[in-house]
C-alpha cells in the first residue's frame, strides 16, 4: 500500500472510530429515554431533562466537530470513496452530507428552534386539553416561520418544503411525493365512499369485549417472538405511547401499551414495533452507527414496520396460524369465533377523526391532509389564521367527517409543535414502500399467505434482511425501491392490494 | 457586593455548575450500570461495556479539566473558603482536595491500574471456579505493586496505606483505624467462643423452609415502604449482587436477590439496601453533585444500611411489629412461630468461611483478616505467595475454621482483583459508626425499640436526615462522629450492644 493510501486508511479510520463512539452516546441518549418512559421513578423527572440536555449538547457538539470536517474533506474526492455504494463510498459520501447539513445551520438557529419546541409542545398540551388553538397559534407561527429559515439555510430550487423532507428522506423532492401521494388519493378516496357503501359490513362485535391484560401481554410476547423478533437483544415493555430504539448494537427493545377494551390496539402495536425492531436487529452489527450500519430513512423504517402490521398481521394466513393461539389465550370471549371471522371483524374499514386510530385504508388520507396543509403553510400559501378551517374542509372532503373541535382536529398530533415539518408524508411513504416491496417479495418467495398460514415468517425475514436491511443506507429510498423491486415508487402496488382485500371482504 | 466578591462569586458558580454537571454524567453511568444488572438483554454485553469505558473517559477529563484547577486556585484562599463548614467552604475544601489527589496520579499509571484491574477481575473469577491461586498470583502482585506506586504518588508519612484508606474514608489514619478494631477484636473473638459455647442455642428451623418468591417481594416492598423508603423517588428490582444507586437526584434506586430457601437473605439485603438509599433520598436535593450534596464516605455510607439493618431489622422491637404481616404473607410456614421465636431464629450466630454470609456478630472478625492482611501486603510484610497460608491461620485463630480451599478462603472477594485496597476496613467501621449514631439516637430520642414495636421509624429516620444526611460532606467522618455523638470513634457502643443482646439470647 502507498504511503498515501495508509494515510486515508488511516484518516478514513480516525472518522470511523468518532462517528461510531458518538453513536454510543446516541445509545445512551437512546437508553435515558427508554428509562424515562418506562422505569424511571417520577420524582426523577426534572433532573432526567436536564440530563438529557447536558447529553443532546455533546453530541451536537460532536456532530459539529471541525475534525470531521478535516476528515472528510481529505477523503470525499480520494479513490477511497470512488464507489459510492461500497462500504468505504457510502460512510464518506452519507457522513460528508450529514456534516453539511449540520453545518449550515447557524447555532442561533438551532437553539431557537430547539427552545421553540420545548414551548410550542408544552403549549400544545395545555391547549389540546382546553381546545384552545388561539393559545397554540402563536407558537406554531414561530415553528414555521423558523422551519423556513431553516430551509432557506440548507438551500433549495423548488420549494423549502424540498430541504426539510430531505431530512427525513434523503434524497426524495417534494415534487415526487406529491405526485404518488396525489394518485393515491385520487383512487383511495372514492375507494373508502365504496367500502362504507357496501351492503355486506363485517362483525365487529368480537372484538367490542374485554381481554385480560396479562393474556394481552402473553400473547404478544409469542407473536413477537414467533415472527422473529430476537428477544436475547431486545425487550418489551409498558408505556403510554409505543415505541422502539436502540441503545446501542445488540440492544432493540419495543414498548407498548395495553387497554383491556382494545385487544387489536395492543397486538398491532406491539406487531408494528417488532417490525421496526426487526429493521435494527437486522442492520449489520460491526457497522453500528455508521450509515452502512443505519437503517435508510424514516419511511423504509415506516415500511418494516407497516409491513409486518398490514401486509402480515391484518391478513387472512396471519390468523389462519394465530387464532387457535389466541383463542387459548381468550377462550370465553373467543368461544364462537372462527379464523375467518376474526379476520374479518379486525379488517373494518371506518372513517375516523384521529389518524393514529386509523385502518389501513383510511389511514394514508390523514397524511395526505397534512401533507398538503404543512406545504402550504411552509410556503404561505395558507395562514395559521385559517388553518383551523382548511384542516376542518379537507377533513369534509375526503373523509367526509368535520371535526367537532380543534382538539379532534388540527391539534390532534404533536408533530408541528415539535418541530418536526416534512415529517408526515413519510408514514404514506412506509405505507407505499411495504406494499411495493410485499409484491415483490411474493414474487421472489411464492405464496406467503399460505406460509404464514404455517407459521413460517422466516421467509419474509431473510428476504427484508438480504433486500432492506443489510445494504444500510447504500441506496438512497428511491435508489432502494427501483434496486429491489426493479420500478420506481407507485403507488399502484398498494391499492391493488388494498382492492384485492377489501374488494372481497366488502364484496364491492 | 465589591467587584473583586463579585468575580469569585461568578468562579464560585462556574465551578459548581461544572461539577454539577459531572456529576448528571455520573448518573448516566449509574444508569447504565443500573440497566446492565436489571433490564439488559443479554446480547447488549459486549457494546455496553464500550458505552460505559466512553463514558468513564469524558468523566476521568472533567475531573481533571484544567479549568477546575484554575478555579480553585482562586476560591481556596479567598474569602469565600473562610468558614471550612460553610456551604461555599466545604464545596471549595472538597472539591480542591479531590482535584488534588486526582492530578497527583500520573496519566499512565491511571490507564494501568484500570488495565490490570479489568484483567484481574476477570482472571480471578476463573481462578475461583478452578480453586487456582496460581495463576491469580501474578495479577495480584502487579495489583499491590500499583497501589504501592498509587500511595506513593500520593505521598504519606506512616504507611502507604493511609492515602489508599484516604480514599475510602478521607482524614482518618491506619493507626486509628488499626487501634479501634484491635480494640474490638480483642473483645469479639472470646465474645463468639462464649456464644458458641453457650448451652441455649436459638432454633433455627423456621427459616430452614421454602417461602414463595413472590410474597418474599411484596413483602420487602411493604417493609421498605414503611421504614420510609420513598418509593416515588426510587424503585426496587431484581438483580443477582443486591445494590443500590443514584442515576440522579430524585432517582435513588435498589435491587435485591430472592432465593425460595433463604427468606432472611432477600429481606436483610432489602432494608441493608434502603439504608443506603435513605442516606442518598435524604441528602440535599439542590446540592446534587457537590460535596455538600454528597455522602461522608463508604464507612458512614455503610453506617446507614447497617443501622437499619442490623440495629433496626434484626431487633425485637421491629419483628413485634412486623412478625404478624409476615406470617400472613407465609401463613403456612409461619403457622406454629411468634415475633419472638422468629426473632430469635434470625440472629444466631454461626462463624462461618463466607463473609458475606456472616451473621452481625462474626462479620467483623472477617474484616480483621482482610484489613491485616492488606496492610501487611502493602508494606511487603507479607509475600502474595505466602499470602493463602496467612489467610488460613487468620481464620483459624479468628474464628477457629480452616478454609478447604482457596476458592471458600483468600479468593472469595473480587475487592483485592478489582484494585480496592483499603476498602475492607469501611465495612467494620460502618458497623462501630452505626453503633454510636444509634445509641446517641436513643439517648434524643427515648426507647427506639418501643417506637419499632409501634411500627414507627420515622422518628429515627428524621433523626439521621437531620445529623447524618443533611450535612453532606461539611464534615470529614470522624468529625461527624465526634460531631454527632459527643465522642471520639469507639468499639464501645458497638460492643455493649452487642453483649446486651447476644448475651440475652444466648443467656451467657
Amino acid at each position: 500500500m502507498s504511503a498515501n493510501a495508509q494515510k486515508l486508511q488511516k484518516t478514513y479510520q480516525s472518522l470511523c472510530d468518532y462517528v461510531q463512539q458518538t453513536a454510543m452516546l446516541s445509545g445512551v441518549e437512546e437508553l435515558l429515554q427508554w428509562d424515562e418512559c418506562t422505569k424511571m421513578p417520577p420524582a426523577a423527572g426534572p433532573y432526567r431533562a436536564e440530563q438529557v440536555a447536558l447529553v443532546a449538547g455533546i453530541l451536537h457538539k460532536r456532530h459539529t466537530d471541525s475534525r470531521l470536517g478535516e476528515w472528510l474533506a481529505e477523503l470525499e474526492d480520494s479513490p477511497l470513496a470512488a464507489d459510492p455504494h461500497s462500504e468505504f463510498g457510502t460512510n464518506i459520501r452519507l457522513l460528508a452530507r450529514d456534516y453539511e447539513k449540520k453545518t449550515k445551520l447557524p447555532q442561533k438557529l438551532v437553539e431557537e428552534l430547539s427552545r421553540t419546541s420545548v414551548l410550542a409542545q408544552q403549549t400544545w398540551a395545555e391547549a389540546r386539553k382546553n381546545d384552545d388553538f388561539a393559545s397554540f397559534a402563536p407558537l406554531l407561527e414561530k415553528t414555521f416561520e423558523l422551519k423556513r429559515q431553516e430551509a432557506a439555510a440548507l438551500g433549495f430550487n423548488a420549494t423549502p418544503y424540498d430541504p426539510l423532507l430531505d431530512d427525513y428522506e434523503p434524497g426524495e423532492s417534494t415534487a415526487n411525493v406529491a405526485s404518488v401521494l396525489g394518485a393515491l388519493r385520487e383512487e383511495i378516496v372514492p375507494l373508502v365512499q365504496e367500502i362504507i357503501g357496501s351492503n355486506h359490513q363485517p362483525d365487529r362485535s368480537v372484538l367490542e369485549q374485554d381481554y385480560e391484560i396479562t393474556q394481552q401481554e402473553k400473547l404478544g410476547r409469542h407473536v413477537a417472538e414467533q415472527i422473529g423478533y430476537d428477544f436475547n437483544a431486545g425487550r418489551l415493555d409498558t408505556t403510554v405511547h409505543p415505541f422502539c430504539c436502540t441503545p446501542g448494537a445488540g440492544d432493540v427493545r419495543i414498548c407498548t401499551r395495553y387497554s383491556i377494551d382494545n385487544f387489536e390496539n395492543a397486538l398491532f402495536s406491539t406487531i408494528h414495533e417488532v417490525g421496526h425492531a426487526l429493521y435494527e436487529q437486522g442492520l449489520v452489527r460491526e457497522q453500528h452507527g455508521l450509515p452502512t450500519g443505519t437503517s435508510v430513512s424514516l419511511g423504509i423504517h415506516e415500511s418494516q414496520s407497516r409491513m409486518w402490521e398490514n401486509q402480515v398481521a391484518f391478513s387472512r394466513g396471519f390468523w389462519k396460524h394465530f387464532f387457535p393461539v389466541t383463542q387459548e389465550h381468550f377462550p370465553t370471549v373467543l368461544k364462537n369465533s372462527s379464523p375467518e371471522a376474526f379476520y374479518a371483524a379486525l379488517n373494518c374499514v371506518r372513517p375516523s377523526l384521529i389518524r393514529v386510530d386509523a385502518d389501513e385504508v383510511t389511514y394514508n388520507l390523514h397524511i395526505f391532509i397534512r401533507f398538503e396543509i404543512e406545504q402550504a403553510l411552509l410556503e404561505e400559501r395558507l395562514s395559521i389564521a385559517d388553518l383551523p378551517e382548511a384542516w376542518n374542509a379537507k377533513y369534509q372532503e375526503y373523509l367526509g367527517l368535520t371535526p367537532p373541535s380543534n382538539a379532534e382536529g388540527v391539534m390532534q398530533d404533536v408533530h408541528w409543535g415539535a418541530g418536526l415539518v416534512g415529517y408526515f408524508p413519510t408514514y404514506a411513504l412506509g405505507n407505499l414502500y411495504a406494499a411495493q416491496f410485499y409484491a415483490k417479495a411474493e414474487q421472489d418467495l411464492g405464496d406467503l399467505q399460505a406460509a404464514f398460514a404455517e407459521g413460517e415468517f422466516g421467509g419474509l425475514l431473510g428476504w427484508l434482511r438480504e433486500h432492506i436491511h443489510q445494504p444500510g443506507q447504500r441506496y438512497s429510498p428511491a435508489e432502494l425501491v427501483e434496486r429491489v423491486t426493479g420500478e420506481p415508487l407507485s403507488h399502484e402496488p398498494l391499492l391493488s392490494q388494498l382492492r384485492s382485500k377489501y374488494g372481497e371482504l366488502y364484496r364491492l
